[in-house]
């Protein structure tokens, strides 16, 4: 009934004896509660969340589902081990590009261990963490029935500089472009819900979420079959989530921002450029915001 | 002919034989050049900018007018010295109340010293900085003909906690709200061009401003003669200002955003205040973006 997700492009994996997440058939993602009291702060994080009425419907979807906690048989075979049961993100789908991107210049959060906030400034200033407020995480980008999917290898990622990073994240929105008006086109809806989730975090003051990742899915060939959307944007990862105290997430925010103005100029080279080529083509598919392409 | 200016609130003072800067009656402000480089780093800045075609006029009134440079017997009469010759921003104001906001989370720079990195991250976990995305340096309000200014001491300023900036901000941006209607309320002033040079900031990638501060200038005194826009942001300090290159400013929008919050959550509370307490009393005034209150 369990088994190891076949879609993970960062975190923890269980394989080679580690502790790592499971899968079932019914669309449940079971992440095993980590060590150091991460676990149970993202427990505490998802229960007070999932029944915060301060959050509006149209944020929550930005989170996964929230089903509860349940003991279970460790991936690793080590005995019974507490789980949060989530929403598999990626349950249905066939080929879906995913990408992880921990947003903030700073994932270090105030009252940590200086031993912690002495790591993360090193590693936030190694990666693009400190130069564009995010960083790749790791990631997934199908590329077709030939080539398959294109998954570097977690050290690769990890040593991304802001050029790198600029020309993935092309790669990786642009590869929803419509080819021969085939398929659809749906880099628009990928700005569309960043820009939703900016104008929540540019007002809510509840929570501050450091060193959390945003994950872009992508899947147009769900889409061709009408089933799902073919954009989802998801927030994980809320093992350092603080309250906010009236205070923005400007750390979050900023990076936010940062990411979205890529995104935007990835958009608006790709409209001059089918301009200038395609002044006599058919109108390009449009996005909606919910994601599906039509 | 030069004097010790009036009104200055932060940032090194000509007095006690220390090197400041020092203002003319014809409205300019002059500066002498910092040195480790400073100063010469923000004559480049200054003389980049002021020539720059890509920033938009309606963003350039939020710097001050660059005259060029200028040797000048310095204010400690060490001899002669290279100032900045700018814009007076007080110049003919007659009760200024005066905020000096430095924004960001992190005042470093990528690529300064180990040793000033080391300085900037302390100062900016001790202060508010790392918490809310800025700190007040320094201001003083001006309370009324009673109780003339109210200018705290450097020493108290920096060691405001986010309730202190909460509630001197709350007081500051509310010191010029009309009181039976005589004087303009120009809050909502503030607000307005404040999401102006968000709205830049969102999508300028030219300049990183690092450790730059934002003046919030108010003087009710001004508008009642007609002679000048009640409410003026102006960016100063711009020693470390780096190349952007394609990159947002997210470390800037971020705190940015956060000031705005703060701002835009005083204004609320009033309108919401002023229903309760005034819903037969007349149409308050309005405030145009240029800091006019009508």
């Amino acid at each position: 009934m369990f088994k190891v997700p076949e879609h993970q492009v960062a975190g923890h994996h269980a394989s080679d004896g580690k502790l790592g997440p499971l899968v079932d058939d019914l669309g449940r993602f079971y992440k095993p509660l980590q060590s150091d009291g991460r676990g149970s702060k993202e427990l505490a994080f998802y229960e007070t969340f999932s029944s915060d009425t301060r959050v509006p419907d149209h944020i929550r979807r930005f989170f996964p589902v929230f089903y509860g906690r349940q003991l279970l048989e460790a991936s690793n075979g080590s005995g019974k081990c507490l789980h949060l049961v989530l929403q598999d993100i990626v349950s249905g789908r066939i080929n879906p590009s995913i990408m992880d991107v921990k947003i903030g210049s700073r994932t270090w959060y105030p009252g940590a261990s200086d031993e912690y906030i002495k790591k993360c400034f090193e590693k936030d200033g190694k990666t693009t963490s400190v130069s564009l407020g995010f960083r790749i995480s790791g990631f997934q980008l199908y590329e077709g029935k030939e080539s398959g999917f294109w998954k570097p290898g977690r050290n690769d990622v990890q040593s991304f500089t802001v050029d790198d990073v600029r020309s993935v994240l092309r790669r990786f929105v642009s590869s929803s472009s419509s080819t021969g008006n085939k398929k659809p086109d749906c880099s628009a809806a990928i700005l569309e819900q960043l820009l939703e989730l900016k104008a929540w975090f540019e007002d809510q003051t509840i929570y501050h979420f450091h060193s959390c990742s945003l994950l872009i899915l992508l899947d147009k060939e769900s889409v061709l079959k009408g089933s799902t959307p073919a954009v989802e944007i998801k927030l994980i990862d809320f093992a350092h989530v603080l309250e906010g105290k009236g205070v923005i997430d400007h750390n979050f925010l900023g990076g936010l921002c940062s990411l979205i103005k890529f995104v935007s100029d990835v958009l608006s080279d790709s409209k001059e450029s089918s301009i200038t080529a395609n002044v006599e083509s058919e109108k390009p598919h449009d996005c909606t915001s919910n994601g599906n392409c039509v």
